[in-house]
C-alpha cells in the first residue's frame, strides 16, 4: 500500500514555517484540550493544530471507515487499535484536504473557523493511556558507560548485553506531557561502605534522553509477535525523558532493578510521529556481533536517522545544549525489542509504551544523561554564563528536541520540555 | 466509624455452608458474566452470587449516594473510587438486606430470580482494570532462601533489604483471573559459565505464593502517602500466583530486574476480600531490627493473620497440598509499602494493585516456590502416588487458598487455580 502523505513534493495551504518539524508530509497525532474546553483527537500543519473529531463530524472523513467518535476521545488508544490500515487512510485524507491543490476546505471559512486553531488556543495532553510501559537499555555506549562508572571498567558490558536487549517494566501513572513541571523526589539513599542509610531530597537528579514507541494491539496472552511482523504493530515514536534519581537508584536497584529512582515522574512529548513518516529515514541499525539468536534476528534495516538534542536552560538563563546523539546509535531495533518482549507470550496492547533506553552516541557531547556527560561528577559542564552542573539543579528547564532531515524535506517530533522543581518542605515528613 | 457488616452474631437468610470462605460478614467485591451475558460487579454470601448492578437498579440501595451505573461496569475501579466511606456503607446495606431478619428480599420471589445466581451460572472476570502492577519482595525467609541460592548463603540478604521494602515494577495486561490456563513460555538461557546462551521452552517454570492489595486513587503526583494514612487507600486483598521462569530469570535479570520470566503470566483470585473485612484479623507484624527511618515506622499492627496453603494437582491426579504459609510472616507491611512506593511522590490510582511477593515461613514447609521447596531442584517433592516435582510440569495445576479464622469466624479468599499448558511447537519461532 503506497503512502501517499509521504510524497515530498506536496505543498500545504496552511503555512509552514522554514525549518518546521510538522510539513504536510509528517501529519503526527495528538490529543488536546481546544479552547472550548472540548478534549479532541488532531494532527498539526506548520503551527496550525487540526481537530480531527470536527473534520469527521463535518464529513471529511466519510470515505474511510471509522467510527463517529473515534476521534472524539482523550486518547488515541481506540484510533490507534484500527490498525495500520486506517492509519495509513486516515494520514493520506489529511495530506490530500490540506494539499495547496485541493479547494474542499481550503475556501470554507466556516468549516475552517471550527476546525483549525493556533497553537496558543490549545492544551496539549497525554496522547495516549499507556497501559504497560516497559524501559529498554538497548544503547551500547550508554550501558558501558554506566558499566565503566559503576561495575568494572575492564567488563563494563554485562554478559547478557549483547544476547538480549535488556529492559524492565517502569510505571505508566507518573508519565506527563510537555510542559508538566515535576518535583525532585525524596527517598533513601546510603552515604558509601559504611554508616547507615539516610533520608532527604535526591541529590543526584538526571534526565536520560531516550525515544519511546507506541504500540497497538499485537498478540494474544501466550502467543509471540515474529520479529518480521513487529512493526506492523507500532503506531509511531514519540521523545522521552525518563527522569532518574542516581542517588535513590544506587541504594535500591540490587537485585530487582530501578523503582523509586524513576516512577517519580517521565516526560514525553505530545506529538506521535507515525512509523510510516519516518520511513524516508529509515538506516541500519548498527551491526551486531555476535549473531543474536534467530528468534532477534532484525530482517532488514531497522533503525532511523533521527538527530537529537537536549538543551538545559537554568531560570531565567540561556538556552544551553548539552548533548547531540541520534536515534541510529542504538544497538536493539525497536523490532527487536517487540518481538524479545513477547517471544514468552507476553500481551501488547494498544497505547504501550516502549521506550528505548537512554540514547548515548560514541563521543562525549553525544553521551545522552548528565550522569555521563558529567562523568559521575567529575567533569562539571559549564554552561553560558558560567554556571557549572553535574546533576540537574532545582528550577533548571530540560528540552528535548528530535527531528530527521534528508533531501530536503525536514520531519520533526517538536520537544519534551521539563521544568524542575524544588523538593518539598522536609516537614511534610514525620520524623 | 462502626463496621456493621462485621457483626459476627449475624445471621444471612442464604445458606452457607460449613467452612464457607464467605459467610455474610466478608462481603467481598468481584465481576462476573451472567448467565444473560451481562457483565456486573458483584458479591458472594456462600454459595450464591449477588448482582449489585441488579440490587442497585431495583433500588435496594437508594439510602446511599451511588451513581445509577456505579455497579453496572466492567471493572470496579470506579466504585473503588468512591472511597472508604462509601464501601463501608455498601457492605453494611448489603449485611442488612441478605441478614435473616430482614424480610426487604428475602421473600421477594421475582426480585431474587434478578439478583441472585448459583456460581455455575456466572464466569469471574478480573475484578479491577489493573493500572500499574507493582510487587514487592517483603518476605525475609524467601529473600534470605534466594540469597542463599543464587549468591553468597553467608550474606544471604543484600545491605538494602531491612531498610526499604525492595520493590518492582511488572506487567499489567498479562495478569489473569483464575480458571485461566497458561502456557509454558519460551525464552533466552544460558548454559553456564562457559557455552552461548540458548532458546526454547523454560524448564523451570514456577509459582509464587502471594497476596496482592488493590489500591484507590491516592495522591497527586509529587505528594507523598504518609504512613499513618496508607490503608485508607487499600480497597482490600486477593490471593496472587506470580508465575516465574527460573532460568530465563537467571540469565535476564542483571542489572535492571525480572522482565521476561515473569510477564508471561501471573494469575489473581476473582473476589476482593476488602480490609474492613479482615480487621477482626489484625495482628502485629514481625520486629523491625534496624528499626526503619521515621517514614516507614509503622504505626500499630500492620498485618493479617491469613491461612494460606498451596496445591499441586497432576492433571487426573491428586490434589497434595506441598505449602502452608501465613501472610503474617511478611516483614514490611502493606502500610509500610504504599508509603516507600509514593514517598518521592509517584502516582497510585484506583485499580493498582501491589504484590507482597513470595510468601515464605519460616519452616521448609511453608515455602512459597517450588523453588524452595525443592530447594534449587536438589529435593524433589514426592507427590501422591510417587510422582517428583522440582518444578511446575505441563498440565499441573496450581491453586492457592487462603482464609482468616478466630472464635468461630472464617472469612476466606476461596482459590486462584490455574494448569499450566505445554509451550507452543518450536515451529513458531523462526530458525
Amino acid at each position: 500500500m503506497s503512502i501517499k502523505a509521504n510524497d515530498p513534493s506536496r505543498k500545504s495551504w496552511l503555512p509552514v514555517p522554514p525549518e518546521s518539524d510538522f510539513p504536510i508530509q509528517n501529519i503526527p497525532f495528538g490529543v488536546f484540550l481546544t479552547r472550548d474546553d472540548v478534549i479532541t483527537i488532531g494532527t498539526r500543519i506548520g503551527n496550525t493544530a487540526i481537530d480531527l473529531g470536527a473534520l469527521h463530524q463535518l464529513g471529511y472523513f466519510n470515505e474511510i471507515p471509522l467510527t463517529d467518535d473515534i476521534f472524539l476521545q482523550d486518547s488515541l488508544n481506540d484510533f490507534i487499535s484500527d490498525g495500520k490500515k486506517t492509519w495509513r487512510l486516515v494520514r493520506n485524507r489529511i495530506a490530500e484536504l490540506f494539499d495547496r491543490n485541493n479547494r474542499e476546505l481550503q475556501h470554507h471559512e466556516e468549516h475552517k473557523k471550527i476546525i483549525l486553531f493556533d497553537l496558543d488556543e490549545i492544551e496539549m495532553q497525554l496522547p495516549v493511556q499507556i497501559g504497560d510501559y516497559t524501559d529498554f537499555y538497548s544503547s551500547r555506549e550508554h550501558a558501558t558507560n554506566v558499566g565503566k562508572m559503576f561495575r568494572d571498567p575492564e567488563n563494563a558490558l554485562l554478559p547478557n548485553w549483547l544476547h538480549i536487549p535488556v529492559g524492565y517494566h517502569g510505571r505508566s501513572s507518573s508519565i506527563v506531557p510537555s510542559g508538566t513541571p515535576i518535583r525532585r523526589p525524596y527517598g533513601q539513599t546510603h552515604p558509601g561502605e559504611s554508616g547507615t542509610p539516610v533520608f532527604g531530597p535526591s541529590k543526584r537528579v538526571d534526565f536520560e534522553l531516550e525515544m519511546a514507541f507506541i504500540t497497538t494491539d499485537a498478540n494474544k496472552l501466550g502467543e509471540p509477535i515474529p520479529i518480521a511482523e513487529a512493526e506492523e504493530y507500532i503506531f509511531g515514536l514519540i521523545l522521552f525523558n525518563d527522569w532518574s534519581a542516581r542517588d535513590i537508584q544506587k541504594w535500591e536497584y540490587v537485585p530487582l532493578g530501578p523503582f523509586l529512582a524513576k516512577n517519580f515522574a517521565s516526560s514525553v512529548s505530545p506529538w506521535i510521529v507515525t512509523l510510516d513518516a519516518l520511513e524516508p529515514f529509515r538506516v541500519p541499525s548498527p551491526k551486531q556481533d555476535p549473531l543474536p539468536l534467530p528468534y532477534l534476528r532484525q530482517p532488514g534495516p531497522g533503525s532511523f536517522d533521527i538527530h537529537l538534542e537536549v538543551e538545559l536552560i537554568p531560570e531565567g538563563g540561556a538556552a544551553n545544549t548539552i548533548s547531540r546523539s541520534n536515534f541510529k546509535y542504538m544497538y536493539w531495533t525497536m523490532a527487536q525489542q517487540l518481538a524479545h518482549h513477547t517471544v514468552n507470550g507476553c500481551k501488547v496492547n494498544s497505547g504501550d509504551m516502549m521506550g528505548s533506553g537512554t540514547i548515548s552516541g560514541p563521543t562525549p557531547d553525544s553521551y545522552g544523561s548528565l550522569l555521563e556527560l558529567a562523568w559521575m561528577g567529575s567533569k562539571p559542564l559549564v554552561l553560558e554564563g558560567g554556571e557549572r552542573r553535574t546533576f540537574v539543579e532545582d528550577r533548571d528547564t530540560v528540552v528535548m528536541k528530535g527531528h530527521c532531515k534528508k533531501d530536503g524535506l525536514r520531519i520533526g517530533f517538536g520537544e519534551v520540555s521539563t521544568q524542575l522543581l524544588p523538593a518539598l518542605p522536609a516537614e511534610t515528613f514525620p520524623g
